[in-house]
């Protein structure tokens, strides 16, 4: 049985992770939950799976019988060295995910990656840790550590990478199913509501992740993390445009042939993966068919009415703090978005002013990346409040 | 520097591969040619990879300096045993590539394998005849020997296993470009001409295959080569018509992830492939491109209006010597259609009855192979006679 820990267990990839587990009875055991703020969801999860170890966001009065409860940030931190797992799976949203990755490095223990964030704010640095922490897991004889993308396009990508060498990649075709404004003019883009936006094609998820599809930032932060994941220059990925969201992502290796990764949308797929590997293992979960498909059709992104995926490219390009910049930007204009403060297009246009007012770290330390991050929030702010008062 | 000996050298896809080391300088070194009869291209590409070994079809008066040169069946099964290689390429067309392939097996090397028949016609025979000599190697330490499909296809399933384990393998869709004559009704098919039939829409082949495109028989046949080099059934496969001949084949694993190689038609990169593994050379073929291609279209086949593809399901299903039967008949059905004796649907015909009036051996050695393969010869020439005499 793989000992799991799960951190952020109540939101969409952690009940996900959960459902998967629950699917293979006697393949894995839950040894610890983290979530901020859900009791109530918490308490049933705690019911069915006795995790021993539970991290939640702040003091609480619930009684949680003979189990360890740790509270905080900090008390997150301590679970996640003093736990007992194989497998950590990182699905805590936003950047509160990234001094966990650290942490579960440093803990040598091998990490399933949902939080986007970690390797778009963090990719160098994540690498560097990884590399170090290895480097003296292989001295004292025990096992490397491993980083297992969970993200869709990124699982399909590392699935794909079986079949050859990292640096055999040639090209890395990313998918993007278009969000649901692909066909809309500019003039159009104008006046797209939030519920609009809210109304993904063919992918069921979180709000914001949601809005960043519509906007095509996620495949502009996508850009970043799989630079850094697979090791590539951004010049290597070109992006897709493929509706169906069928083909997941493709690798072109260096002798011209490309191996994708296709299934139903359905992301316990890529979670399960993520969980039995190197194993692969039997699942009831609906089956793809190409014939009942039928048609896969495949589009250049109009980089025009998205920028934001520009602005992605130039991140995964350029390096640093800039990526930063353009997450924490993007977060504070989604939620002013959400509600109903700003326009559509005002999101790329906040994201594009903080860009500019930004200076470039290269090489950052945690703390810089931290840094980064709160200042970009503020400067975006500050744009945003200037569209607001109008 | 791989040493790479070539059965079939002066066929479609023995020129291919001596492409593909004309494209690798360095990396292989050519240390016998094969070829029945075309003196005038053998002494050309004798010329240019100057090979230690020769084998050809029958005695010749050409002088080939101080090269050791081998004539007829005997001659190349002591070439095969004696010449120091690698890897032998076998790409001898029909049932004559079936003694040549336990040769090589038998002499300890691995084989990249176009030959259709030698899994067709003795899948069981060659895995056994594998088994046997892998057991031995390994008592003596020494590397076992592996077999490479080079057909794109099953070059397509082979690659996309890497992702996963054989013993994970829910399914596999085996992809089919339709053939010219997908679109036409069962009446249009009566008077198919030759010509018609040579048009591949996608393939530049040799002619029996182009004419097996055509009529479905060579997926049928590429059916029974799948149960066989993948070790799964019939059941298992699913033929997909896919005009566009992008997606060569993909394997679905029991997780319900689906992983499918994909590139241009060219012959070149599976055959680069075989001989390159497990590394992946860079080369400079021309490249595909999603947004170029932009449509990929699947649909399911006709088995009424294609019945031979109903024929290759049910001898994959069967086993036994009915493959055989089903490839001879085949076989001398094509010729007689190329020399426009016979009419198109006769192809199906003459297989359907040459099955039925055949007596299925299981497990059959080597010896009754070749004997049910001359019998079904007659039993198809017989019925056909009736037809040409109308």
């Amino acid at each position: 049985m793989k000992k799991i820990l799960i951190l952020g267990s109540t939101g969409s990839i952690g009940r996900q992770t959960l459902d998967v587990i629950r699917n293979h009875p006697g393949k894995f055991k839950v040894i610890g939950l983290a979530c901020n703020a859900n009791m109530t969801l918490l308490e049933e999860q705690i019911r069915e799976f006795k995790p021993k170890f539970i991290a939640i966001g702040q003091e609480s009065k619930l009684q949680f019988d003979s189990r360890k409860v740790f509270y905080g940030e900090k008390g997150l931190l301590e679970l996640i060295r003093e736990a007992d797992y194989d497998l950590a799976v990182l699905a805590i949203v936003g950047a509160a995910g990234l001094r966990p990755a650290i942490e579960i490095i440093r803990a040598g223990k091998s990490m399933a990656l949902a939080t986007k964030e970690v390797m778009v704010l963090a990719g160098k640095l994540i690498n560097e840790e990884i590399k170090k922490k290895n480097s003296k897991l292989q001295k004292q004889n025990k096992p490397l550590i491993k980083l297992f993308p969970i993200d869709s396009e990124h699982s399909a990508i590392w699935q794909s990478l079986h079949s050859g060498q990292p640096k055999e990649i040639e090209k890395i075709f990313l998918t993007c199913s278009g969000g649901p404004f692909r066909n809309k003019t500019i003039e159009e883009l104008q006046n797209i509501t939030a519920e609009d936006a809210l109304r993904h094609p063919t992918w069921n998820m979180g709000k914001r992740i949601t809005i960043d599809s519509s906007t095509l930032m996620n495949k502009g932060l996508e850009v970043i993390e799989a630079k850094w994941l697979f090791g590539i220059q951004a010049s290597q990925i070109e992006v897709v445009i493929h509706p169906q969201s069928i083909l997941h992502s493709a690798v072109m290796f260096q002798d011209g042939s490309v191996i994708g990764q296709l299934s139903l949308p359905d992301m316990r797929i890529p979670i399960q993966y993520a969980l039995s590997y190197p194993q692969r293992f039997k699942n009831h979960f609906p089956r793809m068919s190409f014939t009942q498909i039928s048609t896969l059709t495949f589009d250049k992104p109009d980089m025009k009415k998205f920028p934001c995926l520009q602005y992605g490219f130039k991140a995964a390009n350029e390096g640093g703090t800039l990526a930063t910049a353009i997450n924490a930007a993007d977060e504070v204009a989604v939620k002013l978005f959400l509600e109903k403060k700003i326009k559509f297009p005002d999101i790329a246009g906040i994201i594009k002013k903080t860009m500019d007012r930004h200076k470039n770290i290269n090489n950052p330390t945690l703390e810089q990346i931290l840094k980064a991050d709160a200042k970009a929030r503020e400067t975006a702010r500050i744009i945003s409040s200037n569209l607001i008062s109008k």
